[in-house]
């Protein structure tokens, strides 16, 4: 038998996102005027952007005053000292700053600038992650479960490079409804064997499958259901994906 | 508009592949079997597993003596020296053999074991990856366009781990009839500003989204059509994601 088809589907006419916009509300909306219907076991993978402009989570350069730590790494790099400035204060720690800006978010996630973007972003403004991207996909889960009696989930989605491979992905930093992994523990491989350990980041496959639909650009189509996939349900979240630094082989 | 949607649909009944066999015209076969049209644009990501076999990229534990340095990084390790000493021979270099044994393949791909799989291989067998993945890709496509008179493309993916992130995803390693980056360059956001420099790697995504339909146990799925995605075409192949060791800030 063959597994049944992953489709993923843009949800169009999201308008754009202001500070305390009801984002499940407006999916909903944009749901109905897609003309789709959605249904159990649908995964909603929603672009982290939106749900940090809902969240209010958006610095103004004038705001800022730059230490010396900033301006010392913008200096080094010729980079913007108000960027290198916000992403300091969004992070644990500084893993390299020698051409990139490789830091550890306040949630644990691995990133280049600590994911404070300009692009998408209004003129002089910077726009930050979500403080805790699993709590804020809880929250959107909580208000889509309750209107639409469906058993959904939800991924927050943002695009982030990889330390060996070149160009960007999207990768899932928040999630609800969803396991992070698939865990193929106990299972059979083709000659029987049993497989000793192999999870699959099921989230980040999705948010990879997303991204496709929701472009980098001025798309606005920020929403994309992904329908079809089989995925394993459990209490592991986007935070459980970060690698430990004690497990960190290259810090 | 909203874009169009990306369907993955696994391909089934392709049977245990063997030596010499030829997996364009399985993968041809098992498509009528399937029920599926081929149609212009369709991207085909093959499991790198069955193309390492009708390669007959597999290595008998009999067949290999143990080195110094492979039964020294077995020890300290605890890892089979056999298993050691394939990746070894499959690798420019070791990166870490901390816990892990991350190489760089001939090829040039960074991952652990140089890619080198007991499960789904024959008891005592060890599978290596296609020797030139970009080319297996090209030569499969190559008789695939022949045979159809479509425009497809071919991805082959394995799935692998990620340095700052736990669990695997699949991703490309060798691919044809499609570039390899979607750039954005001279796109503009939201605001119209132009995106000075944004490439999102294509085929890992396209890797990413067959995986759910393929599996990593027994599924006897490993070719997935991907329908529906607006891929750039070009000529940049899988091993151009590799980042040159002189841009790898951890090595």
């Amino acid at each position: 038998m063959s597994p049944k088809p992953v489709n993923a589907i843009a949800i169009h006419s999201i308008p754009d996102v202001n500070p305390e916009d009801n984002i499940p509300e407006m999916i909903l909306d944009a749901v109905r005027e897609t003309g789709l219907e959605l249904m159990d076991r649908d995964v909603l993978v929603i672009a982290s952007k939106i749900v940090s402009k809902s969240e209010d989570r958006i610095v103004h350069a004038s705001a800022i005053e730059v230490s010396k730590q900033a301006e010392k790494i913008a200096e080094k790099n010729n980079f913007d000292p108000i960027h290198v400035e916000i992403a300091l204060r969004e992070a644990n720690e500084v893993i390299n700053s020698d051409g990139v800006l490789i830091t550890e978010t306040h949630f644990g996630l691995v990133c280049n600038f600590s994911g404070v973007d300009k692009s998408n972003a209004p003129e002089g403004a910077y726009i930050l992650l979500p403080e805790n991207p699993d709590r804020s996909a809880e929250r959107i889960l909580s208000i889509l479960s309750e209107k639409t009696g469906l058993q959904l989930a939800v991924i927050i989605s943002d695009t982030q490079g990889r330390p060996w491979r070149k160009g960007s992905v999207n990768i899932a930093i928040g999630c609800a409804g969803i396991n992070a992994y698939k865990h193929n523990k106990g299972r059979r491989d083709l000659y029987g064997r049993i497989l000793q350990r192999s999870s699959v980041c099921q989230i980040d496959e999705i948010a990879s499958l997303a991204e496709p639909l929701m472009g980098q650009a001025g798309e606005r189509t920020p929403v994309v259901v992904v329908r079809g996939y089989e995925y394993s349900k459990g209490n592991e979240k986007a935070t459980d994906i970060n690698r430990p630094k004690s497990e960190d082989l290259f810090r």
